[in-house]
């Protein structure tokens, strides 16, 4: 019943493709970061079959949801203690900039340990559905900041300052969501700012209260967008 | 008993004297911000007693411990969700660069929150004993650099990339000193980077896990220097 749905849906479908491709990347003995986010989550399925077919990695998961899923598929787990580098991450993303690969992420919450593990990766593979890829960084969804609960407000102020028009983002219940890493987000407008994609970088990073921002610049190696009909691979320019 | 051992401890004598003239700076109605440490503790005390006597302010702590300490000596506390902006913080620093007055703070392991405090103060006073003086800052303290836990180890290597040697702050027991925020710190070697303070805060801010260093440029207005015999009062040339 759930794989008929998913195959009505053509967004579903094209997820799945891009998921299965970029899963098809991944080569025994490697060292494996796995995403967050609902195209992840296809990733890390069929990284769990891969993994019960004899494939043997160990992986490091970007939130505690997507490390319980691959968890509960026998992928084996390890941390940075044990594995302080990897070879592979793949991961979704909210908005993917044709020509740069530049990337907005972290719209499912988890975009601090998003960034340290594609960090920590020779290579980061996005796996995307078509309506990801944008024209201008911004143009579907906001940049979401993540920041100290602690004097949030006067972060908050100085963001809206440099002209990000900052919103605290909330749950169902009107209160702040609050991060794995216990910190709040502040979805903010990348094109209201006026700013280049490395100057909102470079600003939100070096503002006191801001933890990390969701602006992937050139960090991306790949990316794989599904469609209902199959694949389609961007490579970055460098 | 207490008051004739800190008379014979020149260090403590020093520290009460510059304590005794910050908070002599407070007037009736400030929003007041109320540091962390040795200093900021004998600081505290005396704002209590200057309450007590009928002073009207409110203020913010940098830290769990001074908030306690604020609130059992009955000085009114709040919140930046009700105080956005204070008009004084008065704090204490592990150096004080002679001329710059660039301070290293955070030592006592609160130094996210005295700069987020510190940023939201019209003016920084910060009240030391001689010993804090430094030439060049770096000189005597670590540099101390509060860190995101999930992947710490891969932050290390970056800074240690830079130069910093940086080392894991540990508790007696072993395992890692935890902020008020939920961090971790590392202690960096700020003249072994080979940086000046501006270049090291940068690198350091723009450094993915990096939540914040205990770099103050250009913050304090004012610094007190206690002695056994008076004060002395160093202006910011700005």
């Amino acid at each position: 019943m759930t794989t008929l749905n998913q195959q009505q849906d053509p967004a579903e479908a094209a997820k799945r493709k891009a998921a299965e491709w970029a899963a098809s990347q991944i080569e025994d003995g490697m060292a494996v970061g796995l995403g967050s986010g609902t195209t992840s989550a296809l990733v890390i399925e069929e990284v769990g079959r891969r993994v019960a077919s004899g494939l043997r990695i160990t992986a490091i998961a970007t939130s505690e949801q997507s490390h319980h899923q691959a968890i509960s598929l026998g992928i084996p787990m390890t941390d940075f203690a044990h594995q302080p580098h990897l070879d592979l991450t793949i991961d979704g993303a909210d908005e993917v900039e044709e020509g740069t690969l530049h990337l907005i992420k972290g719209h499912g919450g988890a975009l601090l340990r998003e960034k340290i593990v594609a960090m920590a990766s020779s290579r980061l593979l996005i796996a995307v559905d078509p309506r990801k890829l944008v024209k201008i960084l911004g143009s579907i969804f906001t940049l979401p900041v993540e920041v100290v609960p602690f004097g949030w407000e006067t972060t908050d102020a100085r963001l809206r300052d440099l002209g990000f028009a900052p919103e605290l983002r909330v749950t169902d219940d009107g209160k702040p969501y609050v991060t794995d890493g216990h910190h709040y987000i502040l979805h903010c407008n990348l094109p209201q700012s006026g700013l280049t994609p490395e100057q909102a970088a470079s600003a939100l990073k070096q503002t006191v209260g801001v933890v990390e921002h969701g602006l992937f610049l050139g960090m991306a190696s790949r990316v794989v967008i599904g469609s209902v009909d199959g694949i389609q691979i961007l490579e970055a320019k460098r």
